[in-house]
């Protein structure tokens, strides 16, 4: 998922000298300290009502909210809406997933008097706890699923962390606003002032990341400055994890069987995926490999013409569209399929309707620093290979990173070859579809949306419930009395959550 | 867990020019990717084979094994023999971890014509894969259970990954001598040639981590190194995942009650504690705070007295802990409590006996640089604090991440004051013990090994089952009919794993 790179965004009103900025966020962090004392220790039944709070409150303040968001992002109605309903599923799903407790993967063995080194063993009692204060930098292309009160804060709050944002400038009045209505919803629902909190400005995100306090990060943006940030972290006297969703290219491939099986539905479903929210999504298929000969330029451009023109979302998107499409429409060998439109207004925004380019497997090896980077924005590179093409090398060679990689084959085609294809693509991605096409992620329990760099920092996944992981670290207890072990692992169990037991004596069996 | 630094190292035999070193990495991590293809598709059965073939092996060559590692390391007959079996042990124990495969993770989502998000939703499966060959960066304490065959070694070979071990220069006969035997075992069992191997030397260690075929790396051993190999890690064109166990230092703390009830043990529990393998420990407890006029030096004297002379590993850790030694004892307001002895023999390998010094709180704090880093070696400083000292601070101050904390506490005391101790404990280590002492690591499911910077680079464990984890990643797969799944995620289920559905409809009950 791609957003502004830290140089084009525009200083916020809080941009003040470096010291105050500091002293800001010194306050800031100190206050999320403090409240993270209080929430770390919170039943996940405050947690799930602070959750399902905040998702009520989205919903009384929708009209206002959308209205805002529309205004500052050039996304349509209809998709902020949908945006908007997501953001209060994911809330109100972490709230179910801190009421059941699974992800506190509690583990207890016994004292083992029989254990397999020959010296009893203590009582050893394991539960996942709350990793701090946690850092989310907030996306520009999901002003509410990937901002203030969207994936990572829900999953950072479930898992009985406190947030502070750092805001997106491409929506800075929405980010306040959302903030102001959250934050409140929480600490009517009992949880501490200070549980959720935003910063604005780059220098104030860097504080944040450098903050002794700050326990772990999380980001959603472009390649140059997650990287940037990632160093950021692991420079730190002591470096905390940073989870970085950075960028992605989605490669589809579709054999000659696949293309005929779905040629009547492929065209108007790929350019749908390219172009919708005007190709600025994560999981947008930057590529579209096919059978040479394929034959479906009139069908694609057909789809495309259909496409009205979209805003951007900020100058500063627009700026990095233009740059890549003009490199890419000037690259030797590459055919233009359907040119479309990039239009500046007096303002700076940017207004397009798809670009759809095709090329050889050879121009794309040939070209791969022009190519190959991700084009955030709605447009296209179609890749033709020829029958003696090793799919599989190919995939490896040049799309080694992706969050999301799709096949479409015959509806019988499930051969040794097509499994070369998934086992593939199973490598070099966190998501493989069989038809259908990447953009439009659920949220639900198996969800993966993450994948090896660049598409994540690490593998963790920032979508779904599995992402509550990332903010959550082991934590065992040897030898301890009921009253000083955490309510998970004692074996009245009070919040009833489901405990692991290794039976006395178990690891001797062997 | 501290090592020689890289500097100390000598240049091992495979020493050669700067391009023969990287081409002969090149041809292992081949090996260990073609391996890998087969590996990964696995079942769990063959896996586990595996394992319980390489513990076999073990056994078989215990005496040869255990002569050699105790002529390359000087640790003693009975504390390898106990090692090496800890190290079968965890070796069977990943074998049954991979049997039972709860480590999959495996979620299904089925089709959901009712998905909340107001669109059906396609059939999504989540499994934890292998993430690909994995470089093991040895230790030089544990010359069998932290190093070829080792912990990091098992939990990467249960989870389906291949394995390069950067073997440590302490034991190079040893590493070697395993890496035949167990290799050789994984072969007959069924897995491929190329499963795991062995590369010497720092160039070819620095050039495994750099490899593009690597895809994780573990790694054991001093702050220097691992923070100099985390860079390494992260500065490649493509980042992976790097999981170090730098260094602990392992506060014990003692309340007054705690004082009185053991008064007895505490000593002679100490002093084995820091004694134990000369202090060659991660979890040595480095300190032990006590009340002021606590009264216990005559017995620590006696007991360290008892202590008989004890080979270090190797002549750069006993020069390293020369200095530690001189400097700690050179400090002002430094108490020596049991001076010990260092002797330095022809062959530059040190002899040591227990060090024993104590200190006030304000005196370790005024010397914090000196007095805080850990001391690989048979040393302890005694903290004493007085009656309004407020601990937990000092614990957040003083020792903010470690692998261990112990409280030793008197047996009805569990008030506020020491629940504020055990919680800050939790924060600042991955292990809380009451009473006991931390030396001593069980290999189970509730293990924790692993703690906030410096203990461990990130929070993972790399002790007990949990340790799988590291060398796992999560891929979705979204509408793919059986043939083209994993097993693991199939609706047949052929390798009888658990699998969490979540029922079609269920994501929209609120």
């Amino acid at each position: 998922m791609n957003s502004a790179s830290p140089e084009t965004t525009t200083p916020s009103a809080s941009s003040t000298p470096e010291a105050e900025i500091e002293h800001a966020v010194d306050d800031v962090v100190e206050r999320a300290s403090r409240a993270f004392d209080a929430v770390s220790a919170r039943e996940p039944a405050v947690l799930a009502a602070g959750l399902d709070a905040a998702a009520e409150a989205l919903e009384i303040h929708a009209d206002e909210l959308i209205e805002l968001a529309a205004s500052e992002t050039g996304l349509t109605t209809a998709r902020l809406t949908g945006e908007l309903r997501r953001t209060r599923v994911q809330l109100r799903l972490f709230a179910r997933v801190a009421e059941r407790g699974d992800h506190l993967d509690v583990r207890i063995d016994p004292h083992d008097p029989d254990f397999a080194l020959g010296v009893p063993r203590d009582d050893l009692r394991r539960v996942l706890m709350p990793v701090g204060p946690v850092a989310v930098f907030a996306a520009s292309n999901f002003p509410f699923a990937f901002s203030v009160a969207g994936g990572d804060t829900a999953a950072a709050l479930a898992a009985g962390c406190t947030v502070v944002v750092k805001a997106h400038p491409g929506h800075p009045l929405l980010s306040r606003r959302v903030c102001d209505i959250v934050a409140l919803a929480l600490v009517e629902a009992g949880l501490p002032e200070g549980t959720l909190q935003l910063v604005e400005g780059q220098d104030a995100g860097i504080a944040l990341l450098r903050h002794p306090g700050t326990r772990a990060a999380s980001f959603t943006g472009s390649l140059h400055a997650g990287r940037f940030l990632a160093h950021v972290a692991a420079s730190r006297p002591d470096p905390i994890p940073f989870f970085g969703e950075l960028g992605s290219v989605n490669p589809v491939v579709v054999t000659r069987a696949g293309l005929q099986a779905s040629r009547d539905h492929l065209a108007a479903g790929f350019v749908a995926s390219v172009s919708g929210s005007a190709g600025q999504l994560c999981t947008k298929p930057g590529f579209l490999l096919v059978p040479s000969g394929w034959g479906l330029d009139n069908g694609l451009s057909a789809a495309a013409a259909e496409v009205p023109e979209h805003r951007l979302l900020n100058p500063g998107i627009a700026n990095g569209y233009a740059a890549r499409r003009d490199a890419i429409l000037d690259t030797d060998g590459v055919r233009v399929v359907h040119e479309g439109s990039l239009r500046r207004d007096e303002s700076g925004q940017g207004w397009a309707t798809p670009t759809l380019v095709a090329v050889s497997l050879e121009t794309l090896r040939a070209h791969r620093d022009t190519l190959l980077d991700e084009a955030f924005g709605p447009l296209s590179i179609v890749v033709e290979y020829d029958e003696n093409a090793d799919l599989p090398a190919a995939l490896l060679e040049l799309f080694p990173g992706n969050l999301t990689s799709t096949l479409h084959a015959g509806h019988d085609e499930t051969g040794p070859d097509v499994q070369a294809i998934v086992r593939t693509m199973a490598r070099t991605s966190g998501r493989v579809l069989l038809r259908g096409w990447p953009t439009g992620v659920a949220v639900t329990p198996a969800m993966q949306h993450g994948g090896p760099w660049p598409a994540t920092t690490t593998d963790a996944t920032s979508v779904g419930t599995a992402a509550i992981a990332r903010f959550l670290r082991g934590v065992a207890f040897q030898g301890a009395p009921d009253a000083l072990l955490p309510p998970s692992v004692r074996d009245a169990n009070p919040w009833h959550v489901p405990q692991s037991r290794c039976a006395a004596g178990e690891s001797i069996r062997w």
